[in-house]
């Protein structure tokens, strides 16, 4: 008998009749004999109707009742799931965050989690009931009400199983695990039968957007095995481990790339201490994110070339701050591009092998794709290319390093 | 500077523009250097709705997890009144029922409050908030979510009334106060400015439902001042106080009414102890409530006549069940009428001033009303009458006892 902690997202019990499929997937679980803790998320499209509401009332609704007004979508859907639990017969009770004492800090709309007392859910558990729980939701120490922000019933999942001790934290999605890139440009993408903790980070970050990146590092922290499946269709989903597990980990796991970048370059800035800082520092303070920053020493080695990228939707204010700066530094000349995107080859297992980047370079030099920019860190290589080479660049590296599905092989 | 608690239903607060709304009368009470306490339903139509959900998983949803559900109603009308009071620059603060631990009995979807803990309460209001609180639900010992059945926020208003000893509580509905009779019957009826706890009662069990009726018990109880008033239109109200304040008490206050009675007689039944027994039990063991119950020593001194009036929808299935009685008891006969109709006097008045009932039934007779059963309890008087007579009856008796409207005194 295992202890499994099971969480299902918005579109999973997006109406009764969804909800009821939940209904059955839990029994079935419990029917082979484990015990069951069941994280849910608003019913689909709901948070979106109670958000509506507020900001009828006030545009720049939030913190605490934001919070009060929003945790009720996830209530609904705990009551409506016990509810289809009993009718099958399966005895099942419901907790809001704060019932379980999700402890949270008192950052409203974006609250962390302190401390969950699992004490109630394990009499629960071993009187032979399931136990539902709203995700996204907890309570900070003065009673209040807070959330998690978006996505946060992962988090709670994953927080509810390193209190418990559970088995395995099992995510339900619409996708039915990690795949090697985005079958939407590689038809021949496998799904991955496991993938590191580190790896799904860069996964995730880098676009491929199956899971929380605070779940997945939560996961990590606590050694909560994690596993991504579907919820509509059946299969083993993906297992995201720890290296240390790993003894056969194939070199690279995956290609992630991300669209929506844009790229700015100031040229012939003056090479002295700072000059980093203040050249980002105005971006930071217009709350634009910087993802990549590559600065190379000039040829005349006085000045720098310095280049970053932005979110593509923040590519026009970007560049006109850095017009700012560059006059104030006496720099060259501002350059930037909007059209191009990043591709990035992941896996922990370029860690043990030379001559990985070596090799992504010279796959997509054969295929003529020039490279603008590179950044590397331990398990992953990004490049910067053109955006009219983001298919091309993705199937190159995704058959130049093996990950091709095998004839025959299913695949979604 | 008085203490108010002031309770919205769910008309009241059917949208977020009425809600706003809302704000604005609470604003206007806390700049007349009052404190504010407010209690709000769910939106109109958002029961249904949640009901609505539940019904579809299971028809016979209930218990526990039907409260959970429920609750979260009120939960969306508390946030969204409070930020329409923070974006109006007033300080407030919504808590569900267990927030402000509204300590209920465990009677899920009909639960009892036991005990309001007012220091949270009083402690938001002595640092200058509005406190807005979740009507209709709390919390039991076990921290498990309640509900008082459908319109219980009026109880919680005046629950909480009571435990903080609030001045007044005040009952915002779609109606500007209690009537000497339904306007809709008698166009000439008036607004009470004041009515008796006693006489709310009659007159609300009678079938003016402006208020549940077990607010009406707690606030007599607690000695909580309560007052009904209009959301939509300016005005005072009824006051419901205590008889010991009336020192002018008019002798009759109103004309309440109920159309949905159904008369069933049995006749000629040996008069022997236990007979009313015999005949009411199986009635009320099929769960059909009796109303009214008269009975008379027939003729022969040997039988009696027995007569009730019951719901009329339970009228076929109680004729039924009394021609069985009948037959065991070897009674004479058995009749019935579904098409009569129930009005009554109401009024403390009528405890010090004889000759109340005879001045009644001819003004009856004078009409030319055939009157089919009398019942009459300290401060009312009602009578059964054929169906076609009930307006004539209300406005006869209406104007017999002075409670038209004064020629050019405003009616709603």
């Amino acid at each position: 008998m295992a202890l499994i902690v099971q969480k299902y997202g918005g579109t999973s019990v997006g109406s009764p009749e969804r909800i009821e499929r939940v209904a059955e997937k839990v029994l079935e679980t419990t029917r082979q004999g484990h015990q069951v803790v069941v994280v849910v998320s608003a019913m689909s499209g709901e948070t979106d109707r109670l958000l509506d509401l507020a900001h009828r009332i006030d545009p720049q609704a939030g913190g605490r009742e934001l919070d009060v007004l929003l945790s009720t979508g996830e209530q609904v859907t705990i009551a409506l799931l016990a509810m289809a639990l009993h009718r099958r017969g399966c005895p099942a009770v419901s907790y809001t965050g704060a019932q379980v004492h999700i402890l949270t800090d008192s950052a409203h709309n974006k609250a962390r989690i302190r401390e969950i007392d699992g004490a109630r859910v394990r009499r629960d558990l071993e009187a032979g009931r399931v136990v539902v729980v709203a995700g996204f939701q907890g309570v900070d120490e003065h009673g209040n009400i807070t959330t998690l922000g978006r996505g946060g019933s992962d988090t709670t999942a994953v927080a509810l199983a390193a209190a418990l001790g559970a088995d395995e934290c099992q995510i339900y999605t619409d996708v039915d695990g990690v795949y090697t890139t985005d079958p939407r440009i590689e038809p021949r993408a496998r799904r991955l039968d496991r993938i590191t903790f580190e790896e799904m980070l860069e996964m995730a970050s880098l676009g491929s957007k199956v899971l929380q990146i605070r779940a997945v590092e939560f996961a990590g922290k606590y050694d909560v095995p994690l596993r991504v499946l579907s919820s509509f269709e059946e299969g083993p989903g993906t297992l995201i481990t720890y290296e240390a597990d790993q003894m056969e980990q194939a070199l690279i796991s995956g290609i992630a790339f991300n669209r929506d970048e844009a790229q700015l370059t100031v040229t012939g800035v003056p090479d002295q201490p700072g000059v980093a800082a203040r050249i980002l520092g105005p971006i930071s303070d217009a709350n634009i994110e910087v993802d990549m920053i590559v600065q190379n020493v000039a040829a005349d080695r006085q000045t720098t070339d310095f280049t970053f990228t932005v979110h593509r939707n923040d590519y026009e204010r970007a560049l006109e701050i850095l017009r700012r700066t560059a006059e104030e530094l006496g720099a060259r000349s501002v350059e930037g591009d909007p059209a191009i995107v990043k591709v990035s080859l992941v896996g922990v297992g370029m860690r043990s092998h030379a001559g990985i980047a070596a090799e992504m370079f010279r796959a997509l030099a054969e295929e003529g794709i020039n490279i603008r920019m590179i950044s590397t860190s331990e398990i992953k290589i990004s490049v910067v290319v053109d955006e009219k080479y983001l298919e091309l660049a993705v199937r190159t590296l995704h058959q130049a390093f093996g990950l091709d599905a095998e004839p025959g092989e299913g695949v979604a």
